[in-house]
């Protein structure tokens, strides 16, 4: 197993600093513990107005047709190691409201939800990837979503597993090292391109 | 100082626990450090193909034209508490790309970087609110927020602060339950509306 802590600027909560989207998951099954425990996180994220506007559908290694079927929505370079995952889930923001209105945040209050979720399945222990990813389309067909949601990405969530395992291009990209711009280029304090701090060049693009 | 850990069906990570969205303020200031550990979270959050579709501009209280200025785009309801708050924030989402094709998860990626700064930030003993009520139009005209990127929602930062120095409609909210869907309600299993684990009813609504 390849653990890849962020080379952080600044001293960061452990599981924030753990997490990280590997593409290796062991063969390992999660108890239904363990994921009620990642949508327990969930549950409690903050959302606009208390909206709660997420849904999520979950697809268990061993509900072997609803994991073929999901694992189906994936483009290819994904379903070739998320085949590997405990579970697939997708993600579907509410982006309709239920007077008909559009609900701006939906995406947004979504995103906050899986955040949660990864922090708790980081301190668990467990590992999870996003995927942007997938087809929509065919998600929403496979899974009976209806209008007015919309489904966002996908997960395949396990436990980590050896990167060994993996097809060799894909094993390269284990072990790239993790990159992100400096805040300098994305903090900025009272105006837009203001930076808030300065700092060494970190690295950014 | 008022705690209201979440009421929760499972155990959660005590960061994820003790969040929760206060609109007491205490009226200290935060250190540089400080808010540069909580941008230092967001800055390590995933996003689709490390986008990193964030921006964040940052008006502590102590710049206080840029302060009055982020103030004056809140509605009132939430001016009326926020002015008390170390710092705002507005989170903005990268929505139209470098190349000109729009950003399909911007604000699921914003949510995130947000959500990973807001358990960092509770880690600390920071208390933050994340609102929606706010004028995005205003926002951009102040802080000359170019096209292609949306201002999403503005966050209000700081430490805990006794609820009592409130105005009474909102010392009365302060005081009130939290409260969250049974996951039964949202998390599907298989298939649209299946629900994956089913529980005694909670504080559904």
């Amino acid at each position: 197993m390849l653990e890849k802590p962020a080379d952080t600027d600044r001293p960061l909560l452990p599981a924030l600093k753990a997490r990280w989207s590997s593409r290796a998951f062991s063969d390992t099954l999660l108890t239904d513990d363990e994921l009620r425990d990642c949508f327990e996180a969930a549950r409690w994220a903050p959302s606009a107005g208390n909206g709660q506007p997420w849904r999520f559908i979950v697809a268990p290694r061993d509900d072997a047709a609803a994991f073929a079927a999901a694992l189906q929505c994936l483009h290819e370079a994904n379903a070739l190691w998320a085949r590997h995952a405990a579970a697939l889930i997708v993600s579907v923001a509410q982006t309709v409201r239920d007077d008909g209105r559009p609900h701006r945040t939906a995406l947004y209050d979504l995103g906050q939800a899986v955040a949660h979720l990864t922090v708790q399945a980081t301190a668990l222990g467990l590992t999870l990837r996003q995927m942007a990813g997938f087809s929509a389309e065919l998600a929403r067909e496979t899974f009976a979503i209806p209008q007015g949601f919309e489904p966002v990405t996908m997960v395949a969530i396990g436990r980590r597993g050896d990167p060994a395992g993996l097809p060799e291009t894909l094993q390269a990209r284990e072990h790239e090292p993790r990159r992100r711009h400096p805040a300098a280029q994305w903090v900025f304090v009272g105006r837009w391109g203001q930076a808030a701090w300065h700092e060494p060049a970190g690295d950014g693009e």
